[in-house]
């Protein structure tokens, strides 16, 4: 994984946000933002993206980098690899930005904006340099959701795109390239335009924040987690497909539903309407509990898209392999193997924050399978019809643990001959033991679903582990049953 | 639970989620379509529903009712309680639909149209009793989406709007009570403004139907899963709240943002270009493969949100309790008592459909709970500072489940004193055994997390039961260790 030096200029929300992503994907952070309370700001978002990022990954992330606060733009640019610009949404304060970075920082760093409505053609505008300066605009909270839109113009080379894109990607990001610059880009184009219609319906009193926030998450906002517009409509054209969908949706268009497409006026009336229903509906909560309810459930919605390896959880499948690279046997067999080594997430812990019962049996089905695999029964050995199916699970529950918390579970092989593997994973946070858990597998033929014996060479490297075990004492608790001291 | 007979007209992909849903929910359901597929559809989406509509549930939903198909309208509305039209979008037919259907229905039935753009008013024109007729607009897939919006009209008597929203919640729906009626309701006018940008973009060749979709499931899609357009603003608007966001945000409506209102003409070019992108992007995927995998995703996205509490998860707990009722010790307690019914839901299986090894755990985990729940341990006393936690747990793998499959756990205490709890889990699917669990719990103080005596009346109860079901056989298994035969 590439690593290196990001310079944050405004540490609101969104510059928060970034800092929070590259700290934790292992880059050093520096930033700059006037604002007094920056530091604390950015301080509690980083809290907030810790709950929540490192859990997202089925292994462990890289140790943090560094996050240091600058008093000059100067020294918060000086030797960084991406500068990425969050300043408030003016042209003329974003150039004078680009000015005074530009003196000082790498013709060779990239210069992103969050900008959500400027061209990249507009920002490069006067710029000293403006073959370094590109859109990257994120989506907040910046350290969760993967999107990024990145627009550049025909002044940026190919070279510092295609850069652009691997560091992006490299953090955890998926950059869409928008191809042709626009106002607003591409998302906002779409939620400028349910913003319009939702101010109209509050104006008309058709609706309440409440009643059009219930439309959206209890409906299509439930669809558009998973499939985007395109594809959710070619399925309800159902076996006629798209062109019947358009043929008899597209119509609609012209009716009078499009009568209020002229832009409602920011009257006094109309904020006071929406800011007194948005208190009604949610003032019950502060913004930090709205934030870590929101975090909680995307994380928990991401990381079931990730068990179906289908939208934004592929994406992190894809950055898990990224991270972890290709497991391999240690060379030393001496010791008991590391097969497990992640932070505990969000969605494996009751409301208290603590590990439920049964995470720590999907924690040692993950160990399970890594043995599983590092004997060579893997994805190519399965598909030709044998597996390793677990008989019986003994787990004694030693300790409690935390969200966010790294857990490690080292395995012992017992036994591993003829048709059985059996496994002793011991849980731990740093020293602390935390579970342990005894698994008695079969081999199995898929097909029959009856025990048979594995292939030579899985055979060959479980034994060649377990006799390498034999020499590491027996684990206590091992051959125990349930109430008898051990 | 109410359940009565519901006469669906007009069978396609929105009669037959209709009818998938009422039938699952325990309603007989009477169909009329004219097309000689659709008992051939409507069949395909009752399939698609049975795989994911019950495991959406952690309690065993009531029997099916009965499905029949009718040659004319006037018998399938023919003692009907409910009546959904679904026929196409033509406001002549539909007025001829609800002329011949009120010849013959009761007066007293409801007759619901899906019509996403008609007002009420327009439906109840020409009428016999309009005051019978509403709108009830769903949302695709209808029997996994809660959302229905209700529009009635000042035709429609109190009595009967209650009514339908009482039913409607019954089979697990959202009614959301739209108070005025305006073309396209509330949902799709978003949809369409969402829509009418994205031909734009196609049509500019700004973006793709690919890169649409991308830059929706990637970012704000995930946040409307969850949150809508107002709470998630809030949020945005970080802690200076929903007014400063306004005042930030709001005077984009003006930019030039807005140029794109008018409505793109749906040329052959733009009909060929969005239905070209559309197969190079989803082509590999046969529409029932599609629905497959979105209903898949869906029921994630859903039982996440469910162990959160919150959004259309929340609403599912609350289906859930009413359909359980209150749970209590049954009368005769000289057989193991039933904790667990319910079907495997699409998240708790591998891509094969097999029930994944964690999950018999988080079964039996949730039969453990319910005979907490029995034994007075409940969420006040848990809130009084004492709670029974695992120690200890032992699995056997017996046989194999699948998704869909209703399971049931049945529970023998072995031993209830002291601080110790003693249990023994069986799950079976019909007769067939496919696993046992034995788990032994202590009470503790959840203040220092240590061991302590439960309260008398929780002591008092778990003795009764534990005393009562000594007269029952050892289980097979149970006390043994891993490796041991039994």
């Amino acid at each position: 994984m590439q690593k290196g030096t990001a310079a944050i200029i405004g540490g609101g929300v969104i510059g928060g946000g970034w800092a929070a992503r590259f700290v934790l994907m292992g880059w050093d952070v520096r930033v700059f933002d006037p604002d007094p309370e920056a530091q604390r700001k950015i301080i509690e978002v980083l809290a907030n993206a810790r709950r929540s990022l490192p859990g997202l990954s089925d292994v462990a992330l890289p140790p943090e980098g560094t996050l240091r606060f600058h008093d000059t733009m100067s020294a918060a640019v000086d030797g960084a690899d991406w500068i990425q610009e969050s300043v408030p949404e003016r042209l003329a304060l974003k150039h004078k930005v680009y000015q005074t970075l530009q003196e000082h920082c790498a013709e060779g760093a990239i210069i992103g904006s969050s900008t959500s409505g400027f061209k990249p053609s507009e920002l490069q505008d006067c710029a000293t340099r403006p073959a370094q300066i590109i859109v990257t605009h994120p989506f907040n909270p910046v350290y969760l959701l993967p999107l990024v839109e990145l627009v550049p113009t025909d002044k940026n080379p190919p070279e510092l795109i295609q850069r652009a894109k691997d560091i992006l990607t490299g953090i955890g990001m998926y950059p869409l390239h928008v191809r042709a610059e626009i106002d607003a880009h591409i998302a906002d184009r779409f939620l400028e335009a349910v913003w319009r219609e939702a101010l109209w319906l509050i104006k008309d009193g058709i609706a309440t924040t409440t009643e059009i926030d219930n439309a959206i998450r209890y409906g299509f906002g439930l669809r558009w987690a998973q499939m985007g517009l395109f594809e959710t409509y070619r399925i309800a054209g159902g076996e006629a497909g798209m062109r019947h969908f358009i043929e008899q949706f597209g119509p609609c268009l012209s009716w009078p539903w499009t009568k209020l497409m002229d832009v409602p006026e920011l009257t006094d009336d109309l904020i006071d309407a929406v800011a007194g229903q948005s208190d009604a509906q949610s003032g019950m909560y502060s913004i930090r509990e709205l934030e870590r309810t929101r975090d909680t459930n995307l994380v928990t919605i991401l990381r079931g898209l990730k068990a179906q390896d289908w939208g934004a959880g592929k994406l992190l499948n894809a950055q898990d392999a990224r991270v972890a690279g290709v497991p391999a046997l240690p060379d030393d067999l001496t010791r008991p193997i590391v097969t497990v080594e992640r932070a505990v997430p969000l969605d494996w812990t009751d409301y208290n924050g603590h590990m439920n019962e049964a995470r720590y049996l999907q924690a040692f089905g993950d160990a399970t399978d890594r043995m599983m695999l590092l004997v060579g029964c893997d994805a190519d050995y399965i598909a030709t019809g044998g597996s390793y199916f677990t008989v019986e699970t003994h787990i004694r529950h030693l300790d409690e643990v935390h969200a966010g918390a790294v857990i490690r579970v080292e395995t012992q092989v017992l036994l591993g001959e003829g048709k059985k593997m059996h496994l002793f994973h011991r849980m731990y946070q740093g020293d602390r033991e935390l579970a342990t858990g005894e698994h008695m597998l079969v081999h199995v033929s898929l097909e029959t679903r009856r025990a048979c014996d594995p292939a030579p060479h899985v055979a060959g490297t479980l034994a060649r582990v377990a006799s390498a075990h034999t020499a590491l004492p027996r684990p206590e608790g091992a051959g125990k049953a349930i109430g008898v001291k051990g």
